[in-house]
Parts: structure tokens; C-alpha cells; sequence
């Protein structure tokens, strides 16, 4: 293999496919980034066997071939070095040559024949989606996702698409975030994505300018986003979703419209008395135009009030303020409504604007003050 | 004590006096903030008996009174209040409210008795600085202090005024740093200030826009810095320092000048490989216009190519890299010069442009490639 590349277009491609490297895998070959060059293209792939990621770069190849070389040491070689042109090849043994003005490398590299190729996914039915949609609907569930291991399938997010509709759904057994759009010719699907998987593939999106729509394929056991020159390919959580329409209450007995940034601070600020405490709820007392937040612990106490529009009965509830905040911080519209029902019940918070997120938190026995 | 100032000049306030307060102390006294509303002014102090700092803060006393606080809940709680005027005021328990608009916070104070005072320090002989240099001197020596316990006075900076010339000195063992300046009026002396404090001194001085000089002062076992409506007392290291004036070789057989930043990225990019074997130093050669920098590992090689102007001998030398890097990243002029004499003796670098900067470096075994 010999090949002269842009470094610049070489860091980016590294940077990407290295969020699918892991660090910490028992098979050595997966520390490795597969560098390929056929076909007037350079490919560089990442696969610790759960996310694969991989880009192609284009390039001026001299010889064909490919190689895994240390993702780490890779990456942190050509981000440093001197010129806008390296070059690289590989010689008889293996060794990976850069070569950029007076700098000179060798490193020691593996064939490629044990490294793991990405899976195949059916790409006869594809999801076609607005890259901001995906972003906004990735962070607007993905924080609700368990992070344990007592229950494997929480730790991922629900993706359906029914009757030109497409739902993203994350639960942890405390809270439920559903973000829904619609989305135009599409057959129905559905598929559990790791949210790691959601959280690279955001990041992955973010730092690219490009507004062309993203490609989705799902499969039994995989799903693929195709971007721009960028493929990430992977495992999705086996079993069976919670049954979580149910949960959703039908009816409320109080409705309260307030300001989303205003009710976001109070409640930030309230968390840092409760969180000194041994129980870290906060009160909230919802009667005529004040919502009153308090914690009361032993090094001190803290009270908000917060001016709001209320609907049907007063009432005193108590909350894990962090379910609160990670809600209304990515709630866009500058007013929330919540919805409660009784002391034990949960809350439902949605935008005041739009029909298209619904987030339901559970209720914490009210704190003594 | 009440009082009612701006919300945005106490947060100044509480992040500079909170360098000072320790997190990890046993006396639950000096995890606080002591605020103290008098003559018309509000004093902020914190103080881990290492290092005590003191902030004045023009405000409203309706009051007087003084009161600590928890530094970390207090400054959390600042930092997020709602509105630009915030009143705060001690009831008859001691207890301290703080109330911005809707926000009512109530915190456990404590009474100030067992709070301990700031030393005094005599100011009949002041010491008047520019605050840039003082920044820059502490800059390029602070870095060679010691770091760990097997000999105290070396985790501090010498500050000697000596005939109209201040100078900082830093050595750890294995590499010493001498920053010099020019100063006026003042007597000759000399303290050893713990890294710490001159690392806090240069946070507070970066975070101000002023630059009006500073004024030190140094008594016995504490030094003074004193500066805007700040005060920084600090406990002084005790002992003598290293005789280091003998250390630094009067002769040499090399002389090399080079670009300092094609230097540093030659030396970086030579570290990114060597640091992954087991002796992590580099080997530089030095011949005619060139000086090779080289290492060879198990895993890769690297071969680095500088262009330099030699007068003298070739020579063939081993150094640690991440000494060589410490001082080229500080030295801020284009060109440095490398004095050298055998590949067993010590390296001096300066910078070519002037005469106030001198780092003597140790030479390690050159490693076998």
C-alpha cells in the first residue's frame, strides 16, 4: 500500500472512525484502525463489534492494499504533524511508513485478514431523515435511558416508525421521553438502539456542515446511518420494548403553564440545597399563581416561588429535582405545561407550542421540612 | 449583619477568596467563607492557613456584622441567583438569609470567633511590580518546581532581589529554571513561596483587567501580594535553597541555534512514540545543520530532522522529552540557543533574543535503538 493524502482530511477521518475503537477490548486487533486503499479511495474503519463506523477519504493511491495500524498512537501522530501532504506505506514486513517534510515514522502494523468486516444491512427499504430532526430527537430522549445493567433493553432507545409517524422512546422505570415526527414514505419498523450508538452518532453529525438528509437501513440485528462519506453500522438491543403507552396517564386534575427557563433555574437552584440532605427530593406546592419550591435540609433551606398559570386543583407533590432538570433542559418552547393528577401520581411535562414530545416523571414521596 | 450588593461583583468576590479555602481540611471552620460588612465595606476572606486571601467589595451595609458560611453552598448558590441585586442578612441564630427576587435561601453560619485572622506583614519595605512580568516570571519557573515530599523546599519558587535584580528560581533535580528582571527601589531580599500560592497569585492576576502594578511584600515567614481590592498572604517555605549559581557550566563545546517552535513540535511528535516504551527517553544527534531526533521502540520508530546552526562539535545526546518541551512551550522568543558540552553533561537553553531566561537540563543515558 502507498498512498499521499491531505492531513487535514486524514485527522477528520480518523477522529470519526475512532469513536467506534475501543480501548479496553480483549482482542488487540480491535485497538486498531483498518486502513484500506482500492479503488481511488481510502477507507479507514473502527469496529469494536458493537458500533462500526467507517469514512472514506479521497486520495492519490500509488499501490493498493490494506493494514490495521494503533488507533491511538495513529491518531496522535498525524494530529501533529508538520505538513498539509503525508505520505504512507507499508513495507514488506508491515511496517507503516508517514512521512510528512523532516518527520519520519514507522510503526508496526497488522494484516488485516482477523479484522472484523462491518455487518451487511438490507438497504432495500431506507429511512430517509433530516440530520437536525435525527440530532433533536436523539437528545431529547437519549438522557432517559437506563444506565445500569439489571435491565439491558432500558439502556437503549425505541426508533418505530408506524403509519408515517417515527417515535423515539427512552425509560429508565422513573421517567419516559417520547419524541415523534412525522416522516413520509416509510414502511413501518422498529428497532432498540444502544445509546452509545445514538450518542456517536450525534456527535459524529455535529461536527460536520452538511444539512443533506441521513439514510437509515434497519435489519434484524443491525441498523445503519449512511452520511455524507461516513457508514456507522450497528448492534441493536435484542428483546422486547416495554409496553409504555400504557403508562401515559389519560386524564389530570391540575394544569400548569409556566416558563420553561424560569421553572428550570428555581428548580436548579432548589437542587442545591436538597442535594446537600439525605433525601435530595424537593416540594413543590402548585395553589392559584405560584408554584413554591423548597427543600429544607440540615445546613440550610431554600424557597422559589414561580408566577404561573394553574388550572384545576392546588397540590403538593414531591420530585427528584434531576428528572426534572434533564426534561426541561431540552424542552424548547418557552413555556411548559405539566399535568398531575394526585400527590402519587406522575407528572407529564410537554411544550406549550407543539403536540410533539411527551416526557412522564414519577412522583417521590414529599420531602419532610 | 444585612447588606445588599451586586450579585455579579460578589461572585468575583467569592471565586477569588475561594482559592483559598480548602476542601480537604479537619477544621469545618476553614471550609468556609467569612463575610464581613464594615466601614462601609464588604470583606470576603478564605483562608486554609497556607494561604489567606482577602476581597473588598464596594456595597450597602445596612448592618454591620460578620458571619463564615459554607464556601462551596454559598458559591453554588451565588453563582445561579436570578437578579442583579442580592440581599443578604444574618437573623439572631445565625442564621444567613439570602434573598434575589423570588429566591429565598436560609444557610447554618457560623460566628467568626475561631476564624483565623490573616497574618500581618510588615509593608515599610515594599516591593512594586508590573503585573505582566510578575505573570511571566512565575510562567516560566513554576513548571521546574518538585512535586513531591522527599524535599520540601524544592515544591517552592526562590524570589531573590539582589543589586537591582529580581529573579525566580524553580529546580527540581533534574532541570532548573532562572527567570530574571530588572527592578527598582528596592532592598535586597529573599522568600521561597510554596508553587501553589504563585499559581493561585497568576490565576487572580489572569482574571482582572488591570494593569496597575502589583505591591509584595515579604516579612519573615509570610509574603504579601496586594493588588485592586485583593490581598494574598502566604506562608513561606522554610530552609535554605539549593546553592544553584554553581550548578550552571561556565564553558561549552556545542552551540546550537533553532527555531524554538520547529524544536517543540519535532520533540512532541518524538515523545508520542517513545512514551510507549520502557525507557521513555529520545536521542538527538547533532551534525553539521541538522539535529536528528530519534527513538525506537517495540512498537515504532520516529526519525525528526531540524535544521540548526551548529558552532562547535557534533554531539550525541539523551534527554527526557517532556523536560526539553516544559521550557521550549515557555519561552517565547523565535530562536533559542542550546549550549552543550558531552553527552554526560548537562544542556543549557535560552532564548536568543535576550538575556533573562536560563534553563540548565540534565542529559539521560541515550536510549539504544
Amino acid at each position: 500500500m502507498k498512498i499521499r493524502c491531505n492531513t487535514h482530511d486524514l485527522i477528520n477521518g480518523v477522529n470519526i472512525v475512532q469513536k467506534a475503537v475501543s480501548s479496553k477490548t480483549t482482542m488487540p486487533i480491535l485497538k486498531g484502525i483498518m486502513i484500506k486503499a482500492a479503488s481511488n479511495k481510502l477507507t479507514l474503519t473502527g469496529n469494536d463489534l458493537n458500533i462500526g463506523i467507517e469514512n472514506h477519504i479521497d486520495t492519490e493511491i500509488e499501490e493498493e492494499g490494506a493494514i490495521v495500524v494503533s488507533s491511538k498512537l495513529f491518531g496522535e501522530i498525524i494530529r501533529k504533524l508538520p505538513g498539509d501532504t503525508v505520505e504512507i506505506f507499508v513495507d514488506d514486513n508491515n511496517n507503516v511508513h508517514i512521512n510528512c517534510n523532516y518527520s519520519k515514522f514507522e510503526l508496526v502494523g497488522q494484516l488485516p485478514d482477523e479484522f472484523p468486516l462491518l455487518p451487511e444491512v438490507d438497504e432495500s427499504n431506507t429511512i430517509s431523515m433530516n440530520r437536525e430532526l435525527l440530532k433533536n430527537m436523539i437528545r431529547q430522549t437519549i438522557f432517559a435511558t437506563a444506565t445500569g445493567d439489571t435491565r439491558p433493553i432500558l439502556t437503549g432507545t425505541l426508533m418505530k416508525i408506524e403509519d408515517g409517524m417515527i417515535s423515539m422512546v427512552a425509560l429508565d422505570g422513573y421517567r419516559l421521553a417520547i419524541r415523534m415526527a412525522n416522516i413520509v414514505g416509510t414502511d413501518n419498523n422498529s428497532a432498540i438502539i444502544p445509546a452509545k450508538t445514538l450518542s456517536e452518532v450525534s456527535k459524529i453529525i455535529s461536527g460536520i456542515e452538511n444539512s443533506d438528509d441521513i439514510k437509515i437501513n434497519i435489519s434484524e440485528k443491525h441498523i445503519m446511518f449512511n452520511f455524507d462519506d461516513i457508514k456507522v453500522v450497528s448492534r441493536l438491543l435484542e428483546g422486547e420494548f416495554i409496553k409504555y403507552s400504557q403508562m401515559i396517564p389519560k386524564e389530570y386534575k391540575s394544569k400548569v403553564v409556566v416558563n420553561t427557563n424560569e421553572l428550570l433555574n428555581s428548580i436548579e437552584r432548589a437542587s442545591l440545597v436538597a442535594r446537600e440532605g439525605r433525601n435530595t427530593s424537593i416540594k413543590i406546592s402548585i395553589k392559584d399563581d405560584f408554584m413554591n419550591i423548597s427543600s429544607n435540609v440540615e445546613i440550610g433551606s431554600v424557597n422559589e416561588d414561580v408566577k404561573i398559570n394553574l388550572e384545576g386543583d392546588d397540590l403538593i407533590i414531591g420530585f427528584n429535582p434531576k428528572y426534572l432538570i434533564d426534561a426541561l433542559k431540552v424542552i424548547d418552547s418557552e413555556e411548559v405545561i405539566l399535568e398531575l393528577s394526585s400527590s402519587v401520581s406522575p407528572c407529564i411535562i410537554k411544550p406549550l407550542d407543539n403536540e410533539n414530545y411527551i416526557y412522564l416523571v414519577s412522583a417521590v414521596r414529599i420531602p419532610k421540612q
